[in-house]
């Protein structure tokens, strides 16, 4: 026997532990630190120093192992666990149920208002006594509880008052994974798919473990695992199985599988002469496949459909429409109530109306004509998931049709895996435009969430940043764009601070004068990103094909509206796409008071003028700068954003680990390479029509245009695959 | 303060420490447990309680970091360093410029024996005091001995009395990554590239170091960085910046970085006509190339080459030969000390000889035209990396030039990353054939690392395993195959049992109930591949293009020897190819004594019998059996042993944790199903030929031959790359 300190003990455990560790960032936000602070690990043990958790099925179970896991580290010590329920435990986590009578006539109005997905977190006084309790009325909210709960440990909240009465405001909180079979991942940079199809069904790699608890904690409970440019053979009995080990990795998760359908199916793997949805044959197969797949994957979610997209087949291949198409699969789903998601991402070549129109014209006439297990999956903006777009005028117009929203999570305009960029900013930005669709106040958000329309069912994808790289998502920050994601799916309605301060807390520390530089930098990032890439409304200038880069000349591609000069129109006289009531009068797709503000150049927010407006070079911004000057002006600031950001990174050293500093500033290192790269080839670019000098603020290119139209980038990642 | 017992401390670090922790076997062999065994701890610590280590250059730096990590983390306590260097430390680590005069002297004969990569490891008594010494004439000799160190410590080897006097055999001891620039790896099976090219040269993950960390532990000195079907953008100013970026981070770790040379890169990337190498163009331009390399990496390694083989170019298409090609290239490299690794692997569908005959006839008659910095690297045997081949005959064939062995540690043809298979137990077979070239005792080993011809420079390659699964290599087992590589570079007369011995208490337990049944499956596992897929000489009879599987029925194949029945040659008569002296006499390329063996199948050992004969299927093996039975019986065999393997696996859970138990155990059902799908698609399509029935031992297959034969993978990893 021999005596130490307590605190020696900790410096030793510390000592011990340092090495191996997870290679930085494998654990994403679920790190959980022990509590330095001893009041307040005081105030957490005796919360939690006697647990009755209640028994149950395989989500309920996972609970508790969660809880186990997260609590016993945070506080650095074993949980004691009681058998019986009773009101005398501190600490109680049942479900309605099960709870005490009048326990449970005291917290009925909340838990009728959580939900089946909700949950209670309350610290309350019961019969005289003092009690911590979560209470659910189904497994699942209790599991969302847990890591939510672990989520305020890790943030050092105060819990002795707490009174939480949480509940999903969408109902499908969805991953959009773009993988391929043969694990490339389109506009993925983060590696490659984490489905590692060769070695499934038998192998179940501890990824996909984690990354359920991953989702889980952030409330996603739904994934589509392929690319929407879809190979059919997913669709295969070989596949099929590979899907189900999955989906039972993933089901004590509350966690339901989609797989993306591709609409030629029935011809490339079930050997039909035609995919016609009106084809009897044809809807049999489906009938069939769907029933196949149920007959593996009881609780299977869905099709996740691209059709006459980007050349993707669908129903207009046979003269039929969306309507058709979508409803054929989902009278296959119905019966196992499962769902089609519909994608509205389309446009032709052969159409000469402005792209950003041609979503809208075509699916808005279709509104209510889709079956109830439809949901028609819209991106944000009505071009491309660009840095910045105006919302997508389908919000709000097509009231009788759930809209699903799609955000991209992935950065394929936002400068891959390299750039930090903080996206709910941008989420945020989109959920709070008002569509004034029922009058003022009609946001994005409760079109979303289907409050506005009172639909009965509501949706929110991602596309997945996630790929096989140990930090899950290549940039440790680009972490917080997946949490985000998530939380805004779980509630719309969270502001991108708050999110930001929640992840900074989980992942790197409590210390104030950590958090609130790094949270500003991060809620800055996205306006920095527009700045160097695309400021005022420009968009869509990216080099082709991998979107790495500027290539604002990029004019020569047979489709017109895939060529950067579609967008940005610059001529001698000036710059900008015209979709005012004067031009492509894409304006009037969106309600009267909002057409209105964009049809004025005046009234246009400038973030959007050149989205909306074709302007003269000397045209005045409201800054009173020249246009010329003053996005040359924005193009500078950007990159100067960038020179900020790693000041207050070099700053924050002091409060992270040598690899965890390293890491960010090398990363911070590209993107300051490439926002010059940005600034300088658009502006001596734009140069050649306005043939104005540069203000004096504007460093100078040390490179040539030519030299930035001669770089090629042939194995940048993310390209799409060849085979479809 | 308070009192616990150590037990209990150790026990509460224990806890504390098992999450978060790095994903199981991201550490491979360096996890440095600390030692349990209380004497032996003492031991250790009484030995380093004081330690001299020499001041000096990166690699000595990165020597003492590497000593400090493993030996605090083995000794559980910081380690102490004391400034000046005299015989009263306990531990002296210097070189030997730096030695006490009169311990010099003692110690000049063991360090004039390790030559500058080598080191000497003593524990001795130097006037009157007791000393521990690691020296070496140069610091790479010294980072060979730390880790050589913290390995026996590892092994809780005695080392009291230890006397070690160790220095690498063989000069070159590389990796051939086939990695490519879009991150697909040919013939991988453990993810992807671990380079991102995208990300560098800025960004250097954390992987690259230790990827170099482990190199280095074995001894491995030299990697090539991409595919020998190579990509001339690699020998361009963009990538050689990347190229560079990672040599800096592998330099102090003593390796040095080669290329993959592209032979038609004059044209492809220089603008040039041609890429004949007597065209003084091209020959400038391979000097001005070289040039700049080494004006960006000092100390690159030089070339590996792939030329007129498999499609590749190469100085035949312009009527040159190998030695114009390869002695154009070291002529440029030779002012800067660079070798080219010009491979022999060539074989040509338009040659009608057989194509096991063709490598030596084309290089054989060119020994000795090389220039000095020229390695002629050679697989292992004539054909391809199968689970069996006997030597390749040109080892003691030319013994004017150095013959670099060209090892697969990648399992192209013995089961990708699912198949548990120690392949020390394939080299050391190889190593330890006699060639006879000088008479009995010329072993491969002896050729290999020049001895037995007195070659100026020795080298042995591995085509790598590594990928960017969690833990490098996709199998947990694989990563020993990593290992023994290296142990066999450095010393190619080490047995795979001391290796396999060395890795398992490294990797896994010291405990002798463990180490002793999983070593024996380890050692047992390469004949149980040979036998469930290749028994008894088979050789080539996969499926087409990806390896996966069996596919002996294959012969539609434009090339002829790309057919897996050109290799069987299986008819109603009989199975096998007759290459004895009565058929196409590859035989007659080996030395007289090994080829009078090998052409009588009376003495031609069995496990090589239809490699050269042609047999019919009664023909009686040694055992007694039919050649029929005999094989049936094999391939049941190989079945039975992966069943052995499993039962094995099972009996080893008390010894490691559930995840690593649960890891292996998918694994190894995986493998029983492969085996049995080998076992029973050979046995169902060699029947339709010999018309007998199978032995009762032989379980009937469940499944019919077309059934197998409709398999297809159009997914399997590791397939080549479309672009080239």
């Amino acid at each position: 026997m021999f005596c130490i300190k307590p605190t020696l003990l900790v410096f030793m455990v510390f000592i011990a532990c340092a090495y191996p560790q997870s290679p930085d960032g494998y654990n994403l936000w679920l790190g959980y630190d022990k509590v330095g602070k001893p009041k307040l690990l005081k105030e957490y043990k005796d919360l939690t120093n006697s647990i009755y958790f209640e028994d149950g099925g395989e989500v309920l179970k996972t609970a508790k192992k969660e809880m186990v896991t997260g609590m016993e580290k945070i506080l650095g010590t074993t949980l004691n666990f009681t058998e019986a329920s009773n009101t005398n435990n501190t600490f109680l986590i049942a479900k309605t149920a099960t709870l005490e009578t009048s326990l449970k006539e005291k917290m009925s109005d909340d838990l009728s208002e959580v939900g089946s997905e909700g949950f209670v977190l309350k610290s309350i006084t019961h019969k005289g006594k003092k009690l911590f309790v979560l209470a659910a009325n189904e497994d699942i909210g209790i599991l969302y509880g847990v890591f939510r709960l672990l989520n305020l440990m890790q943030q050092h909240k105060d819990l002795s008052t707490i009174s939480l009465v949480e509940y999903p405001k969408i109902d499908l909180r969805m991953l959009n994974h773009w993988d391929n079979l043969d694990r490339t991942v389109e506009r993925g940079y983060a590696g490659f798919s984490l489905w590692n199809w060769h070695k499934l069904p038998e192998y179940l790699d501890q990824r996909y473990l984690d990354y359920a608890r991953a989702n889980a904690s952030i409330g996603i409970n739904a994934v589509s695992l392929t690319n929407v440019n879809a190979n059919s053979l997913i669709l295969t009995p070989m596949y099929l199985e590979k899907v189900s080990a999955l989906a039972t990795v993933f089901r004590p998760y509350g966690i339901k599988v989609y797989l993306t359908a591709r609409f030629s199916a029935p011809m490339e793997i079930g050997g039909l002469e035609t995919a016609d949805p009106l084809d009897p044959k044809v809807q049999q197969w489906w009938n069939n496949k769907v029933n196949k797949i149920y007959s593996l994957i009881p609780d299977f979610g869905g099709f996740l459909v691209k059709a006459n997209s980007e050349g993707q087949p669908g129903p207009q291949n046979y003269g039929r429409n969306h309507v058709d198409g979508a409803n054929m699969m989902a009278r296959a789903l119905q019966p196992h109530n499962g769902l089609v998601i519909w994608r509205a991402f389309v446009y032709s070549e052969h159409d000469p109306e402005d792209r950003a129109k041609q979503a809208f014209s075509e699916f808005v006439p279709l509104d209510g004509l889709f079956r109830d297990n439809v949901l028609i999956q819209t991106k944000n903006g009505a071009i491309d998931f660009q840095p910045r777009e105006p919302f997508h005028p389908m919000f709000g117009a097509m009231p009788n049709t759930p809209l699903m929203m799609e955000f991209q999570i992935t950065q394929e305009y936002l400068g891959f895996s390299t750039h930090l960029v903080f996206l709910p900013k941008l989420y945020e930005e989109v959920l709070d435009s008002d569509t004034y669709s029922k009058g003022k106040g009609s946001t994005v958000a409760k079109v979303v969430d289907g409050s506005l329309d009172n639909n009965k069912i509501s949706g929110m994808a991602g596309v997945s940043n996630i790929g096989n790289d140990l930090n899950w998502t290549g940039h440790p920050f680009a972490q917080a764009n997946w949490y985000g994601f998530g939380r805004l799916a779980w509630d719309p309605y969270i502001s991108a601070g708050t999110i930001a301060d929640e992840w900074l807390r989980a992942t790197y520390s409590n210390n104030p004068d950590f958090i609130e530089p790094v949270k500003n930098m991060m809620l800055n990032s996205r306006e920095a990103v527009v700045n160097y890439m695309n400021p005022l409304g420009l968009h869509h200038i990216f080099d082709t094909g991998h979107h790495y880069g500027p290539g604002p000349w990029v004019h020569e591609l047979s489709r017109p509206e895939w060529n950067p000069t579609y967008y940005h129109k610059a001529d001698t006289k000036g710059i900008g796409f015209n979709r005012s009531n004067s031009g492509s009068n894409a304006t009037g797709q969106y309600a009267p008071e909002v057409a209105k503000t964009f049809n004025d150049p005046n009234t246009c927010p400038e973030e959007y003028l050149l989205w909306f407006h074709h302007l003269p070079w000397d045209y005045t911004l409201k800054n009173g700068y020249s246009l010329w000057d003053g996005m040359a002006l924005k193009y500078e600031e950007g990159v100067d954003q960038v020179e900020e950001m790693i000041e207050t990174w070099n700053n924050a050293q002091p409060y992270i680990t040598k690899e965890q500093y390293q890491e960010v500033h090398m990363l911070l290192k590209i993107q300051l390479k490439e926002a010059k790269w940005w600034r300088n080839a658009c502006l001596l670019y734009f140069q050649t029509y306005s043939q104005k000098a540069l203000p004096k603020e504007v460093e100078k290119s040390p490179k040539s245009l030519e030299y930035y139209q001669s770089l090629k980038f042939p194995f940048a990642p993310g390209i799409r695959p060849q085979w479809d």
